[in-house]
């Protein structure tokens, strides 16, 4: 506890409590050391359901075993079958997510800062395993760690499970068996009983604390490659939304090869899920190769364009929005505003009323109706000022380079008859500040 | 062969030939490249006098393969047994150090720039499983390098067993089976024959296309953390010999965790050999501890001495040399060397002839008879300049703080009587430059 510094002094831990051998061995010795080191304890215990009456009995030991400990006690019930048959995960994976998110609220609504997990070095060496045998990276094959979010936290994972069995017997304490745990349909379950006992006949007698400190090490090794990856992706980020996230080229190619796949892993983790292996192979060939676009699975477009590197999460989504002639709108879906003001015109040079990338000048007079602002559509045309034809929208997007994924971000602004602004690139011949110009209206995009 | 750049045009390549199955397509496909690749090629084969007459019929069967191919041919044999008898390796172990100098020997003798091993996919999952349960880092859980040393190359090492099989099925060549292969006393014939069949039966029926993908993103991660120590070592690095290497300690106490894990690694590595896991673990403590000294498996001491970490491989080795007034010796014990001249002092001040840590001055006219460097023995005494008494070297060291480990190297500069300098320290009363001086003998230490 105290290494890892598991607990501060006054907080409240919420111990998990399944009432196997693990869990109620965690909840002796939380209980014996609650005074020393200052903490308030908080048994819960989840019955998923799955096992019947096995399960029942289950939740009424752990609640005897509370009350005669005289300890608080959270119980509850989820359909664990209903949310993998609604969610398409494993069984396994399934009660592991809903297990974790009832712990979540339970810890919520009691004020716990921490949730205690009686994990053990079995099961560190089995984690271990099962996400080698599944196909993972430096951090999966660290395993769980002592602290996870700085909230999850298992005291006993240095422990064997054997250790936690003689000390149960050495305090008379009653623990339940969890007859799934025999289940060959648990792929947990056959790396316990078949794979472990092997390992350990055949291969290493020490293979669990083998596996244990080979995952420290691990650990370690990713914490250190995933600090210099937030380091270069804070260096190298051009921008950085919600759904958006671009890169200076150059600088991302420079790196070596095992921190562009960092990188690409964690920006596509900051938008919405990080890849697999073949995903990440495409997105690093892309990026060191001619240029072009690739949809990966979670949504998130990837393009490699002149000096940048985009990644963006869905299409922007479709709005139209009224603009007040004088006033500000948010325009949440491009994490931006419009500011506007109209306001006469001095006697200052025309060349002071030239429009840039986030300020435009119009005539207001020459205004029809009330402005709208929305995505480009299909057919948008406009007369650029300084040219005598129109032009399509999306040909002047071609000409300037704007990348295909960040297109449909381009908003226009509109008056009753015309585009009068595609922002940030051309605004309407017609609209301009002249000499005759009596009323200015300013439009300004700022970010959000 | 092309993508790792595994050989260049006009080189010639040593290829590995057992005559097993993976090596004799290898010769094959090496054969028909041979043109296109512009390589020439050359094979080796080693008896290991292992296997009684079927090693002496696969020696037989390999060089009557050349002889069909038109190939150049060596053969060895080597007494594997005697060898691991002598030296204490696993027969595994020792047959394979063997194999490796025997084909680094050949390379040589022909001239070939590369040498060619049949290693398969199914070769490097074993070599992972073989590792993880070995317990291994981030190293060697990438398994083995495609290219190693820019001199070992292994252009199957994507390709799988049955692959290997079937394209000798389908050139109707023919191979030997080794036995030993079968021999369950060998770890990597466990690996093959029961712990990858289970591991595809009841857990990845693609494992080892999994292992081998995880093994080449370990391989890219150690190879940026090897990398970035690299840096870090150049960056810290007080003193770096080939038998001492001293740190900056509060620089590396900065770095992360895993890199401090790797330095320390590097650095012993460099010196003897890479400490196991525990020895790793007690000089993190040493280094971030209250000081100490400790002494490694390898001889490698190591002492936390104020803002130093340092390294030092064994003791220093006993010497006595003689030394010229005028002229220069060397001190490979210690790196350095000395130089000494004679000349008249001019009228300059006194305090010019001050000695420091490098440089120091006597009056030649006190000095009884040759001149010795030597190491610091117990009970050596000095009367330092400027001290009325005298005193016991070993008391100069410990009031200057010279860490323990470094004291055996301290060198002491004698005449027929006395010592004269405590080579850094403090030079001797009675030799010092004075008004009454008449001729100077300097005596400069330098690095070799």
């Amino acid at each position: 506890m105290r290494r890892h510094r598991m607990a501060q002094s006054g907080e409240k831990v919420l111990v998990a409590v399944s009432g196997g051998a693990d869990s109620v061995a965690l909840l002796d010795i939380l209980s014996r050391l609650q005074e020393e080191l200052h903490i308030r304890l908080h048994v819960a215990h989840l019955n998923h359901g799955l096992r019947g009456s096995d399960s029942d009995e289950d939740a009424r030991f752990v609640e005897a075993l509370c009350s005669d400990l005289g300890m608080p006690f959270t119980a509850g019930r989820k359909d664990v079958r209903a949310f993998v048959r609604e969610q398409g995960f494993s069984l396994e994976e399934g009660a592991r997510i809903v297990r974790y998110r009832f712990l979540k609220d339970v810890a919520e609504q009691v004020g716990a800062a921490r949730i205690a997990t009686g994990h053990t070095a079995d099961d560190q060496a089995e984690t271990v395993l099962f996400r080698l045998l599944r196909g993972s990276g430096v951090k999966g094959l660290g395993g769980m760690h002592p602290v996870r979010e700085e909230r999850f936290i298992r005291p006993l994972l240095a422990v064997r499970r054997w250790e936690v069995e003689q000390y149960l017997t050495g305090r008379k304490l009653a623990f339940r068996c969890d007859r799934s745990n025999e289940d060959p349909a648990f792929t947990r379950n056959r790396i316990r009983r078949e794979l472990l006992p092997l390992l350990r006949d055949r291969f290493n007698p020490n293979i669990v604390r083998t596996l244990v400190r080979a995952a420290a090490i691990l650990r370690d090794e990713d914490d250190f490659a995933e600090r210099e990856t937030a380091l270069a992706l804070d260096r190298i980020a051009k921008k950085r939304e919600k759904r958006k996230i671009v890169l200076d080229l150059p600088s991302f190619l420079e790196y070596h090869r095992a921190l562009r796949r960092r990188l690409i892993r964690r920006i596509c983790g900051e938008l919405a899920q990080s890849p697999g292996f073949e995903e990440t192979e495409r997105i690093m060939r892309l990026a060191s190769g001619q240029g072009g676009m690739l949809r990966a699975a979670s949504g998130i477009r990837v393009q490699r364009a002149g000096d940048a590197l985009l990644f963006k999460l869905g299409e922007t989504p479709a709005f139209r929005v009224a603009v007040p002639i004088e006033g500000g709108i948010a325009l949440p879906e491009l994490e931006a505003r419009l500011i506007t003001s109209v306001f006469p015109r001095a006697s200052s040079e025309e060349s002071s009323w030239r429009s840039d990338a986030t300020c435009a000048f119009f005539d207001r007079d020459t205004l029809a109706g009330r402005l709208i602002v929305r995505n480009r559509e299909p057919g948008d045309r406009i007369q650029p000022f300084g040219m005598k034809g129109h032009k399509k929208v999306k040909d002047l997007l071609m000409d300037r380079k704007i990348p295909r994924i960040l297109r449909d971000e381009v908003p226009v602004l509109c008056d009753a008859e015309k585009i009068i602004w595609v922002i940030g690139m051309a605004t309407h011949e017609a609209c301009r500040v002249t000499s005759r110009t009596e009323r200015v209206l300013k439009v300004l995009k700022r970010e959000a």
